[in-house]
């Protein structure tokens, strides 16, 4: 939403996949690393909306780590708004498990 | 098996990992790739043991196409025996199942 936007100093509002919209092989590419398994099981163990992006311990630089939500995004795996200066982010899991059933699980278990 | 090996023409008999020794992220990068899912889609459609390597047709070189293989095998997606000449192949497709349930069919369905 534009607000949002202006909100977060003129960040352009994050653009989103639907998983309904995505191909099984950018749904695999996207799960298939591990700082992205990170951010996944991290958004799995907390509330929708409570974990902006800063929130998250991983071993990447800021710039790779805005790329890997990116790569979320476009895999229809998280959804994320723009709140003051937070972008705060969502596992979009009933959406995803309705697109490819069992996939998720598969990553947030136990290996 | 040394004795196959040797009816191949001393090439060395391929190495396999079953797929319970298998972590996720390896096997969802294993199918992540275009030409692997070819392999896999294509190994799905025909019986155990019937295609040897030089059946696929695939659009990538011959060392690239082994390598793709090598790949498959270290995921527990793939068994191959060495007959004569060939190298025949079998998607291990009740073992994977049972380790990644729903996996390969996300694959293997129309997308």
């Amino acid at each position: 939403m534009p607000e949002q936007a202006a909100a977060a100093g003129h960040r352009p509002a994050p653009v989103h996949t639907h998983p309904d919209d995505v191909p099984v092989l950018t749904a695999l590419s996207a799960l298939a690393d591990p700082v992205r398994m990170d951010l996944i099981r991290t958004l799995a163990d907390h509330s929708d909306w409570t974990l902006s992006c800063s929130n998250f311990d991983v071993s990447v630089g800021r710039a790779a780590k805005s790329h890997h939500f990116s790569v979320l995004r476009d895999a229809g795996l998280v959804e994320q708004r723009d709140q003051g200066t937070k972008r705060l982010n969502r596992l979009r899991r009933e959406e995803f498990d309705a697109r490819f059933p069992g996939l998720l699980d598969l990553v947030l278990r136990a290996d």
